[in-house]
């Protein structure tokens, strides 16, 4: 019996600020269980950690028990692979810098490891989803922020300190950049990010007179979803913003290309699920920007993770490499 | 006897478009022997392998012979490191794709690889130079042109196609960017190169009336070596072109740190070796730019390798990584 018989199964667990899922999930990226805690009722992260492990060890007592289970992987905010810890994560209950991936460890007695949520959901792709067998591929995840998890040479890039990979925060408008959450003008994130395309709909409403159905809403309150579902009816105007939108995230991919020279980039999110709204203007601009050795050489690919299933699966495929 | 011992030493081929530079280099990065040939004198690639061969022979039979080379490693424009050909190089007298690596095998019984010289450069600092058992690390060569090599858990980084590592062609202005030899706008190959630096002083010195010593030199004849020498004399204008230029590259190198986390980035060529003139606005536009997670973290580092010895030492490199 080879070792993924004897333990055919991985454990995920991705935490967010609001939820922590958890399930248990098989060699084919089938979760076989799963359950959630509100991340936010444990001001105490022992608590916390205490409340996660009792509710996943009656999953596993369910499945065959830990000795099942290869090994555990966590995706979370601010995470840090090297050392298994949280770092300052602004958008979690505990402070400073949280040794989370031993604490499990030592409660449950299997080995465990961490990363941030964006490099989590790149290894899930390649392990169950569209970067299947894929050695050099980059993931952009398009949600409330805009992260990336980079792979090259079948490798995550961590760097030197465990955080590479924050292609959110490439400065893509350096004359009049849009202020970002990180204190900075112009990044990526300020514009490709659900909230930045928000904020294109506010500012292309105030900056035109065109008809759209989008000025039935309360400026104020027009989200991501709303500019989808206008643009979906056709609205013009709604259109327009998705190709703003795509136009900038192709430039930025141009350049990442540059960089690391994928194979694929594979987009995961809200903004991803848009579908041809979305990636004809991303797709275009790439063509228009990348460097000549590069043009039609990177695929352009949706996630293939459901989206439910995604954050378990991603942080669960950490558990694969883990050695007993 | 470990192989080492055995095969003490590597040879290393750098090819220019008019020079073809190669020789013998020990463990250490001493260039035991070497000599060069005129690239451009060959017409057909058949006969400019010959002479290198012949020549490199000669070297070889009067160190030991052939069996004490471990491996050879070529540098050359347009090399792709997983095929060993060299592929539509401009500069160069050759057409198509070239075998290059394949060719010098045959000739010589010693197994042989091939990269670009900015990966060569890479490789050659991670052996011999700055960048010493370094894992994480990217190198910038200024030069007529910008390249790069991109180091990632102490592998080079080629990509899936072997043509990673274009950083000279990111676009670092996207609003009346220059035009790039590459076709393109706002490369920063367009504004750091030898010839963006002569390039910005005559933008400089047309758009202002202020005094420099760079008056007395005919516009179109200003060299990158002009606008040293004046700002080492201390002339003000001279000095504001290396700030404007300093400050350029850092903006890059703030997003080339969001990208791998790297722990150094080490500046290499004519304008690298300027000094504090660059590394002072360089260092400062890092700081002003970067994310605040990577603050403080990445080394800004000046090549240990000598610039007469730095293409051979480079190329050798690759040598070592060969398995006999």
């Amino acid at each position: 019996m080879n070792s993924n018989m004897e333990k055919p199964y991985v454990v995920g667990i991705d935490i967010g600020g609001t939820n922590t899922a958890f399930g248990i999930v098989d060699a084919r990226g089938t979760i076989v269980a799963s359950s959630s805690i509100k991340t936010g009722s444990y001001e105490k992260v022992e608590d916390y950690v205490n409340e996660v492990c009792k509710n996943l060890l009656a999953l596993l007592n369910a499945n065959g028990g830990p000795d099942k289970i290869k090994g555990i992987g966590i995706g979370a905010p601010n995470g840090n692979y090297y050392n298994g810890t949280i770092e300052f994560a602004p958008n979690l209950p505990w402070k400073g810098v949280i040794p989370l991936a031993s604490m499990f460890e030592e409660q449950l007695g299997i080995p465990t490891a961490l990363t941030n949520d964006a490099n989590a959901a790149a290894i899930g792709e390649m392990t169950y989803g569209a970067a299947r067998g894929m050695k050099d591929f980059i993931m952009i995840t398009l949600g409330t922020g805009v992260g990336s998890g980079i792979v090259v040479n079948g490798q995550m890039v961590y760097g030197h300190d465990g955080f590479a990979g924050e292609l959110g925060h490439v400065i893509i408008r350096r004359e009049h950049g849009r202020r970002c959450g990180c204190g900075r003008n112009g990044c990526l994130e300020a514009y490709c990010s659900a909230t930045g395309v928000a904020r294109t709909a506010r500012e292309v409403l105030a900056s035109s007179t065109e008809n759209s159905l989008l000025r039935s809403i309360p400026a104020e309150d027009i989200t991501s979803k709303d500019v989808y579902d206008a643009a979906i009816k056709g609205d013009a105007l709604a259109q327009k913003i998705f190709d703003f939108t795509g136009n900038i995230l192709g430039e930025a991919l141009a350049d990442f290309i540059a960089f690391s020279s994928p194979e694929a980039i594979v987009l995961f999110g809200g903004l991803a699920k848009s579908g041809d709204l979305i990636f004809k203007p991303v797709q275009k601009a790439i063509d228009d920007n990348v460097l000549a050795i590069f043009k039609g050489k990177t695929k352009l690919l949706m996630s293939e993770l459901k989206d439910s299933d995604a954050a378990i699966l991603g942080a669960s495929a950490l558990g694969w490499e883990m050695k007993n």
